[in-house]
């Protein structure tokens, strides 16, 4: 099986007509091929073209709404609501991106709830949109139930990614954004499909067993990262994008799907601060220079988010591959 | 050696003569015995009485001020500054609270900056006041350098601790305080000072070498919680502690310190956020509690926080009980 290459801008197209082909209208689809091929550029697979049919299944299902129209709201001075009418998560992020910045600025902080979304991928975007505008940010979501609490073997929390940027001078912001979980649930799927093993840091079986097999942790339940304390964080995380923002828990998003298996829906939320507004308007930006030097001042470290950084170098002089059965699926897709 | 014990009462009458006697101030001594005592009460003994001396000595070595008078600020509408004074976090604390909640019910969100302090401890007493009004809080200071970077050997990060309580109805609020490395820096002193061996994820030699020895991790560098993913909460704390709000990254802190030895002087900060104006002001309790009860649904779980609050209840009835060797200290510090 080879794989298949193209230039982002085909990538780009093939992700866009096979949106439209299955029930996006074309400012949703254009928001949703934007978002994957921005993962696809920075080698990201796992939220790039590989869920494009998960993305085509959702709208032909009836679930999602192809032709969404999120609605902006203030609900206090520092607190915007972007309702995301039930379509897909990317137009309704690409909306709230300029609200929300503006509340930042006037406010020194402000908080994003979006609602009622379908697949919220990785929030690197967000949150690195932010900090190019000069702005620091923390992103969390919630998605399905499949990591336990500390001490249960029942999965119940979703893998809950909490994304922050941080903005920089002359580079790239600084970006990070990691599962609560010891691995992304996408990694894991992939795994399961190239028949690789997990380490045993990465869950349990559905008995609570120890084990490297992909397949067995799926059917179990993930473990937060470091065991409780990113269980911890996991739980935060679930309040923040849950509770706080009137959007389901994971598990409360499992039930809505009942038995479907499509995209989650749910909410995120956002916090930007400016940090103009926090009494260094000055010295901020060089003083967190100080801390990237030191890290980098020694062989072997390296700053989050910079191989993503390299990725886009890379792809966006040479292009993309992925494997041609993916491709193959895609196609069948539009036919 | 026998212990000391003493009521609640008793043992904040202690903390109050022994801060007066070594010049503190009323309020200062009054603010710094509050949260001793709240840490004694809830059995969290390495930041209650024990800390008696180290307090006596900052003051006595001329760096802390006692009388500090700390000035409350607004930054932005959102932004709350309180300038502490050189004086020990406490006061500061204390005084942050209401204009913090305030901004929080005016805004949705708001932050608290807090700065030039000494001896940041834990964080819970704050977020569970903020949770005890209704509001959701998190909290992040930095320290000393102690953790390494991923990828690095090299001590740069504190070990940089988030708090988060969430507010509960007709029980205590939902309160975890944790820090971003994988062990408390007591938890290895106190395995070095028994001899016990440390997991091998708590830390590194000084040539980034695998130890299980606690003395070569306190020689080389903590690691943090989960690996690469706890260096990462350990880099966004510093960032939000130390550059976003003008204060010292946990090496400066050090380097300010000069070998003295004394408490870390730092800042933290607090996002405080009311529920209430997220959307769900009538839901968002209830819906919380879904998760709870999710969560306690299994067998050998247990939420954070728990602990402390049923410490709470017995401290209340049988006072609480120090090392005599501790006690003598303290009635030394009072001759």
């Amino acid at each position: 099986m080879t794989d298949i290459k193209m230039t982002l801008t085909e990538a780009h197209d093939l992700a866009l007509s096979c949106l439209i082909a299955n029930g996006l209208d074309d400012v949703n689809a254009r928001a949703a091929a934007d978002r994957m091929i921005e993962a696809e550029r920075d080698q990201c697979h796992s939220h790039g073209l590989f869920r494009l049919p998960w993305y085509a299944g959702g709208v032909a299902s009836g679930r999602v709404n192809g032709k969404a129209r999120p609605r902006v709201e203030k609900l206090a001075p520092a607190v915007v609501k972007v309702d995301g009418d039930n379509g897909y998560a990317p137009l309704a992020q690409q909306m709230a991106h300029a609200p929300l910045a503006a509340a930042a600025r006037e406010n020194g902080i402000a908080a994003l709830a979006l609602t009622n979304m379908y697949h919220i991928a990785a929030m690197w975007p967000e949150v690195e949109a932010l900090a190019n505008e000069g702005l620091c940010a923390i992103a969390v979501t919630a998605s399905y139930p499949y990591v336990a609490p500390a001490g249960g073997i029942k999965a119940l929390f979703g893998t809950n990614p909490m994304g922050f940027a941080w903005p920089r001078k002359d580079a790239p912001p600084l970006v990070f954004d990691q599962a609560s979980s010891a691995m992304a649930r996408g990694e894991i799927q992939i795994a399961a499909r190239d028949g690789h093993s997990v380490p045993e840091t990465a869950g349990i079986g559905p008995m609570g067993e120890a084990t490297t097999d992909p397949n067995v942790v799926l059917a179990g339940a993930q473990l937060g990262f470091g065991g409780y304390k990113g269980a911890s964080l996991a739980m935060m995380i679930e309040l923040l994008a849950g509770p706080l923002i009137g959007q389901f828990l994971s598990f409360e998003a499992m039930e809505d799907d009942a038995g479907r298996g499509g995209p989650p829906k749910g909410g995120e939320l956002i916090i930007a601060l400016d940090p103009a507004r926090f009494g260094d308007a000055d010295g901020f930006m060089a003083h967190g220079e100080k801390l990237f030097t030191a890290m980098l001042a020694e062989e072997g470290t390296r700053l989050p988010g910079m191989r993503r950084f390299q990725c886009r170098e890379v792809t966006a002089a040479e292009g993309i591959t992925i494997p041609q059965s993916l491709h193959q699926e895609i196609l069948a897709l539009l036919a």
